[in-house]
Parts: structure tokens; sequence; C-alpha cells
């Protein structure tokens, strides 16, 4: 595995090969290349054996870039060339995440599956549009929440909890600090409200998706929520910290901070971590580096009433959820994850950023 | 330093004398045993120069256990035998935390400064009657918030904080898992709701004291509170879990999560945490062991823009609030901590477990 670090932005892990296709059987084409999520996306898309066939971006630069990486995908001049191709079973897309559900909706039309970068919209009249284009066009509207689905050490805790290592999950507890980078480095959409959502809506989806998944709740409420812009009074529109808390239908809770002040001098992007706290035990996960100890990441604590345990499992686990994606999307399945749980998650980071309480 | 620490009740360390006062200068006397907490008061007390004179409990077992550490303390009949002794200057007491209250305003009444173990009070009428009583008396309550006041790694991280190290903090997150130990371990009143407050009222009190202190805030409102009872049904009133958020008047906020769920294959007692979140960097604290890498806690994990450092603080700082206490309890000054600072986090872990949604 191989992992580019500074910058969560540019994070595009690569895994081992594990195709669940033969070549050619499942195409798909890259559009819109505004967030470096698309990297990510299409390496996990092709390990697991589907065929990047063609690329579209307004911009030409981001297109000249991407074909650096995937010089087999062939540059479209516009959207239609991809939209309206029948090879083509799905789009992958990083757009600006206001533009996300919209592009979703178009694709779909086409009679085409969806695979967007998170967050997947950034209203709830945007997620309201989604659910009626899934439900008139029979398509799918997938999405990367890459800071589980990609990272080994979150698909591992996902196993012991399915063994129920620690007994029933009660608690998880996801702390999301991300590095802002060099003053410069970010795209201007990534200053505007009405662009990114806001910070729960953004990275806070990443949040809610794990609590769901963990504690296996299919519903959930928000009860409280905060946002704050400590750092960069220069982007009034900008929040650098948020939190937010949900309790489950079946009465496990969350509680969820992310914020943009992880410190230069940390060796990756940001110190990410999750923690469920079950009846029999806890897991920690140490996601990107266990900070001050070892710069690998995708490490779990364990402790249960046997003992603590140190297990780094970088490399051993892979990226199971790509090949069940091409698979879902092939057979009309819901083993990747369902439909309902993708929407329940948007909605949920969505209603915590509209009944957050602005603290600075 | 020397510290028993397979269950947190009895955990009482014990640090390097620092008298502050001469031989004879200072005497106290203990009364009500009920909280293994008592021995690290008396510890702290000691090491700062203080003489321990008399001991009463209405438990002639308990008293014999405690006069087995302090051979020096004489046995009261009676607690007046205690409370009018002219020659004796402030009370430290571990009573059921229902209690307390009401024993601090006798002790005061009697011309004395109190010390009593956390949780300080089990209702808000209690507080009041307190705060009603320090003003008539001129007296003090103290309280022994252990987990910042006799925890190194706890005191290193407030003169980090102090020395601008990572910024202004802008949140305080706080994990106080505890251990509940073998069943039978634990007294009656330690499972009835009106002898031990709720896990909110109790355990949390540390927490929020740990907001104030770090953020250096003297206002904060509660966001959310929620209680549970996962694990221990034959417990009715019992709550093993419990979480709560706080805003501060200043803008920075807190999350705390405690728990008895802490899982017996742990090494110590509680893998107690508390991350100090820094607009220019952040300290974790691993307080009672470094999980799965070392059975020492006093760790502290600095991470700023020049790097990511592990500290280990263990023998080299002390407990500096005793002598503070004593010095405050001589001269009147506010040193160690102001009374207005222990009555707001006792008044905000009452309000959190007033408004505490039950959740299992």
């Amino acid at each position: 595995m191989s992992v580019q670090k500074s910058d969560g932005m540019s994070y595009a892990p690569k895994g081992k090969p594990a195709p669940v296709v033969k070549p050619g059987e499942y195409r798909f084409a890259a559009m819109h290349l505004d967030h470096g999520h698309i990297f990510g996306m299409c390496n996990g898309l092709l390990e697991a054996g589907a065929e990047l066939v063609k690329v579209y971006d307004p911009d030409p630069a981001k297109v000249a870039n991407f074909v650096k990486t995937y010089p087999q995908a062939q540059v479209a001049k516009d959207a239609r060339e991809i939209l309206e191709d029948p090879a083509i079973r799905l789009v992958a897309a990083a757009a600006i995440p206001s533009e996300r559900g919209p592009l979703g909706c178009r694709v779909m039309e086409h009679g085409k599956d969806y695979f967007t970068d998170k967050t997947p919209f950034t209203s709830l009249q945007q997620l309201a549009q989604a659910k009626r284009t899934v439900a008139a066009t029979g398509k799918r509207y997938f999405v990367y929440f890459s800071e589980r689905l990609h990272v080994e050490c979150a698909v591992a805790a996902g196993e012991l909890v399915q063994q129920g290592r620690i007994g029933r999950v009660v608690q998880v507890m996801g702390l999301g600090p991300h590095r802002h980078g060099p003053a410069g480095s970010r795209p201007d959409w990534f200053y505007r409200r009405a662009q990114y959502g806001g910070i729960l809506a953004d990275i806070g989806s990443h949040q809610v998706e794990q609590f769901l998944h963990y504690t296996g709740n299919t519903e959930a409420t928000v009860q409280m929520a905060k946002v704050a812009n400590y750092r960069f009074p220069q982007f009034p529109e900008f929040e650098d910290f948020g939190d937010f808390s949900v309790i489950g239908g079946n009465g496990a809770t969350g509680y969820h901070r992310v914020d943009w002040l992880n410190p230069e001098g940390l060796c990756t992007w940001g110190d990410g971590r999750t923690v469920l706290l079950g009846t029999e035990g806890y897991i920690e996960l140490r996601k990107y580096c266990d900070v001050a100890h070892d710069k690998a990441g995708d490490v779990l604590i364990l402790v249960d009433h046997k003992g603590e345990q140190r297990i780094p499992v970088a490399g051993k686990v892979g990226f199971p959820f790509f090949g069940q994606l091409i698979r879902d999307s092939l057979d009309r399945s819901e083993t990747a994850m369902t439909q309902a749980h993708i929407f329940k998650a948007a909605e949920l980071c969505l209603q915590a950023q509209a009944v957050a309480v602005r603290v600075g």
C-alpha cells in the first residue's frame, strides 16, 4: 500500500488488486475533479477490476493532471460524451460539494449509477431530490465515505465488532482533525459556505456514517451540534471546528468532533481517531498515524476483559468496499451499503449543521 | 511515587514531600471514610506539611483500617471531638456523596475549613446551602478533584497551556472511564441514585472542573447531556454511562464522557484521557497508562507546529495543590483554586445531570 499523507485532500490509498469482474465487464468514467478524493475513488474501483474509460472536467488543467495518473482515460470534450455513452455503467465524481447532488441526479437520469465523494449533499432539498431520482430511475447514489471505507483499520474494526469482540457497541466517538495546510493551498469554494456546506455537512458526514455502521443503527436523532471559526477570521464563511452528538434508535449514541486545526508538526494530515465503546471492551482506531510513536497508521488498540492489544493492520485488510460496490451495481444488491444507510448519514450531518450553535 | 492502580476507589497517589508549613503549624482531622479517596487526600496534605491529629467515622472497621496507614491519628469517639477542637483548622472527609454538602456546612459552622472528596454535592439545594454557609462563616469549601489535582500529567498540561504552548485552548475533551470491579466490591450507596447523585453529578464533576481550568472559563452553560445503564440492569438506579457538553463564556467548549465500563483486561482502573485542542496544537493526556504501550501513566502527547512529542512526566511534577490549599487556608488566599471555580464546577455537573436524556 502506498499513500501520500501530507494532506487529506490528496489522500488516495492504493490497495491490493482484487478484481470482482472480468476485464471490460464494468466500465466507468470520472467527471468533475474538484476534490483530490477522485484519485482514491478511481484507485479503489480499478483495483476491484473496473475499467476507467473516460474523464471530463470543464477545467483542462485538472483533466491533464488526471490523465497523467490514468492515461487509459479518454478525454471527453463535453459531459454528454460520458452521460450518453451506453457502455459506461457508473460515473465517479468529486465535484464542488454543492454540485454533487444535482450532478448525481443528472447521472442517474441518464441510466447510470453515481459514485460521489463525500459529502453527498449540502442541503436537505438536494437529498430529497436524490431520493426521488433514485426511486424514479432505480439507479444508485453511492458515496465515498473514505474515513471508514478506505482505511484498513476501520474495516478491521468493523469485523471485530461483527464478531462481538467488545460486546454491544454503546458509543462511537469520532475525532476528525484535518490539516488546513499552507495559505493559498485550498480552492475558493473551500471557504464559501454555500459551496462547501459547513464543516458538519462536509467532514461530519464521514463521522455519522461511521456511527450508523458501527452501532448498527438505521435511525438516529441529532441531540446537539456546534460550529466555530476560531483561527481563520480572514474567511468569515469558513468553519474550522464543529461537533455534534446523535442518539441512535437502538440506544447507542455518537459524539463526533471535526476541525481544521491539526498542527503542521504532525507527521500526517490528521490524527484521526475513532473509539468504539462496547459493553465488554473498547477499540481505539489510530487511523493515519500512532502519534509520537509510529508514523504508520492503521493501528487498532483493543482492550477487553483479557488484556490490551496493539494491532497494526496496514496492508493486511484491503478495501472490500469497491468490489462490493461494483457487484451491487451489476447485481442490484446492497452489500457494500444500503441506499437507506447512505441517505440517513447524509440527512443526519445536514440536520446537525442546520441546528448547530455558533460558538466562536 | 507509588500508586495502587487496580481500581479508582483506592487510587491514592503519593508524591514528594514539599512542606509549606512548619511541624504543628497546620492540624487537620479526617471524618467519614466512605470513599477510599480519603487516603489520597490525607497523603497530599501530609506531604505538604500538615499534621493529621484525629479521625472519626461511625464505623469502627473503617477507622481501624485508616489508623493502620495513619497511626498518628487519634481516634475520636464522636464527631464533636473533632468539630469542637480549636486546634483543628480543616476537616478532610469522603462521606457518601449525598452527605458531603451537609457535613461541609456543619464543619464550616464550627469555624473550620472543609476539604471533601468529589463530587461535592448531589443537589443544587446543597450547593446553595454551602454558598450561604461560606458567605456567613468566611470558611472554605475545598474539593478533591483528583483527576486533575492528583495526576502529574494534568498538572504539567496546565503549565504548558499557561505558557501558551498550544495557543488558545478552544476545546477540552475528557474521557473518564472507570472500572466497576468484581461483583460485591462496591458499597450499597454506590448504586442508590439518591446517595451517589447520578454519574454526571459524581464522576462528571472531575470533568467539568478540568474544562473550566484548562479553558480559563468562569461561566459556562450545559448544551446537552445523556445518561444510560447499559450493563448493570440488576442495579436499576445505577448509571454506567454519561456524557455532556458545555459552552464556556469565552467560546471554548467541552465534551465529557464518563462510564463504568472499563474492561478487566486494562492494566489499571481506567484509561482516562483528556485532549486539549488549541489553535496552535494539541495535548493528549494519557493519565493512568499509555494503553497497549506502557503501564506507566502520566504521559503527555504534545503536537504543535514543530512536531510530535511524547513526554512522560511521572515523578517530575508533584502535586502543588495541597500546599496551596494549606496556604489558602492559613492566608485566606485563593491560590489553589477559587471558591467560585469550585462552586461553578459543582453547579455545571449538577445541571448536566438534571437535564440528561436517558438513552439506555
